[in-house]
């Protein structure tokens, strides 16, 4: 089968949104920007083998794939509209490309996201996600925002994609249902659009945890001219795996392990009471983990004792 | 070096336009849409081995895969915006990413088009660009537009691309000055931009002959419907390589060789001389090369005899 009755037969099934005036199938798609809205535009790629094991299933690929891009989104507050999609394969494989089209399209629907293009190509598989969203004006959640003082926060759970890729790589075993929810972690991060559009006005800055926390939270430090005290006893961390390793290896996870997709974001005292409210009313899980400093630098604090850390997080050229 | 000073020492050079609010460097760049225009936007992905020819260098992959993006825009009449970049390089070569940077900054510039964004992987050389451009609501130049007596044109020469890629690969020899106007065709074959938005409005359909003149002109005709009759001695072929092959191997070129990034486009009878007038003021380099016809399938003849042609251009897994 060649490329165009791929594309024919599995992503014609897109579907089409009413800010989408041409979809897939000519040279370009032609989209109806939100009146009076920015777009937030953003760029990933999964390699096999450098971003995802090789062999992983083409429906977590999809997922994965769509979930880290639309975590960039959710990173600045934006509103989901559009993806496109590169897709390099080594083969025409129709089975494959069938259960990762259905895969994609179920997860970008979740998501109200509309795959309105892109390009199939063949060579080692790749995956490139652009999507693209919109803003308020002058509303989105930059990393140069932090102030010192402000208070930092992180959604969810921190270490689970490490803990994941661990047990994935079968260095790490854990019983069968917390096995289940590491999986969904790895194969199908949530992005958390909703909690980012909840902080447009709220939050000062924040960033999504692609490179682990250290490293995300240091370029909100870097971009906002600050640094940042983070006592490590705070960290959320989820019990399916915390119990099963040392308190070392956990905070290792957590702290630097990366592929957590949640969001790091930081919040002026004053506004403090209405993010802890949200927390309340159950609209946002988030945790406080520090604050914002003056001096540049990440310092994180266990009972008053500074640790030392890899402070890179994952790079990959390093 | 890390990923994080690659795209800081290089990509961080872009020229920001009005029309970007963020560039480089955050979660998302924020790009403010012109006001009252529909969006266009195009992926396409080059891969080494399969899109170009291993080796070739950093400079000339950089302008070929801006260049075959921003052809997307040029065929459906649209002005060009931004573009984002998606970059898998086999290992951090600092001397390749200032080199290829250099050459696709120089190139944007010249097209108007801003970089805003992107991703830099490890893994096998893949290029990925996306472009954005702007059109006026409802007049962009479709492929399904074309109606039976309406003339086909094309712009530029066809064959240039085959005949390029025979000299790298060595299976052709042209003279010096023939090889410099070959390779200049291929490293940086020219968007034709100003042609296309010179047509909004007057072309019926278009499209970009990236796949070969049979395969484009043939997803116009699916596209509106219709069929088509070419004069093949119409086909405006370059004499840097056109006498130093058969007719049969120049018509194969022209005709299913691909890779030309001109612009194939029909017009209705009753604006022929809107496109001859551009013509003969030199505004518009195209030729008529046939017509539109209501009964499908494109027939190619010569002297009134129909040509037996690979109707299938080139597919990517063929």
């Amino acid at each position: 089968m060649n490329e165009f009755a791929l594309i024919r037969q599995h992503f014609a099934k897109a579907i089409v949104n009413d800010d989408v005036a041409l979809g897939i199938g000519d040279d370009c798609a032609l989209l109806i920007p939100p009146s009076g809205k920015h777009l937030a535009v953003s760029m990933d790629t999964l390699v096999a083998g450098t971003h995802f094991p090789e062999g992983m299933a083409a429906k977590h690929i999809a997922t994965r794939a769509l979930a880290t891009a639309l975590s960039d989104l959710a990173a600045m507050g934006a509103e989901a509209l559009w993806f496109t999609l590169a897709l390099t394969l080594p083969k025409a494989d129709e089975p494959w490309v069938g259960e990762f089209c259905e895969s994609l399209l179920h997860f970008a629907d979740t998501h109200n996201c509309a795959l309105v293009g892109g390009d199939i190509t063949r060579g080692p598989l790749t995956v490139s996600v652009q999507v693209h969203g919109a803003v308020t004006p002058n509303t989105a959640l930059k990393r140069s925002g932090a102030k010192p003082d402000d208070i930092i926060y992180v959604t969810g759970s921190l270490g689970d994609g490490a803990a994941a890729l661990a047990v994935l790589q079968q260095k790490f075993t854990v019983r069968r249902s917390s096995q289940d929810y590491l999986q969904q972690r790895f194969y199908r991060p949530t992005p958390r659009l909703q909690e980012g559009q909840l902080l447009v006005g709220t939050a000062s800055a924040a960033i999504d945890i692609s490179d682990g926390l250290l490293a995300d939270l240091g370029h909100i430090c870097d971009a906002s001219g600050a640094g940042a005290l983070v006592n490590v006893n705070r960290l959320p961390m989820s019990e399916h795996w915390r119990s099963s390793v040392s308190l070392d290896k956990a905070l290792d996870w957590a702290v630097s392990g990366g592929d957590d997709y949640e969001l790091c974001f930081t919040v002026p005292r004053e506004k403090i009471n209405t993010v802890e409210e949200w927390i309340r009313q159950g609209r946002l899980k988030a945790t406080a983990i520090g604050k914002i400093t003056a001096n540049a630098g990440i310092f994180m604090v266990n009972n008053g004792k500074t640790l030392e850390f890899d402070v890179e997080g994952y790079k990959h050229f390093d």
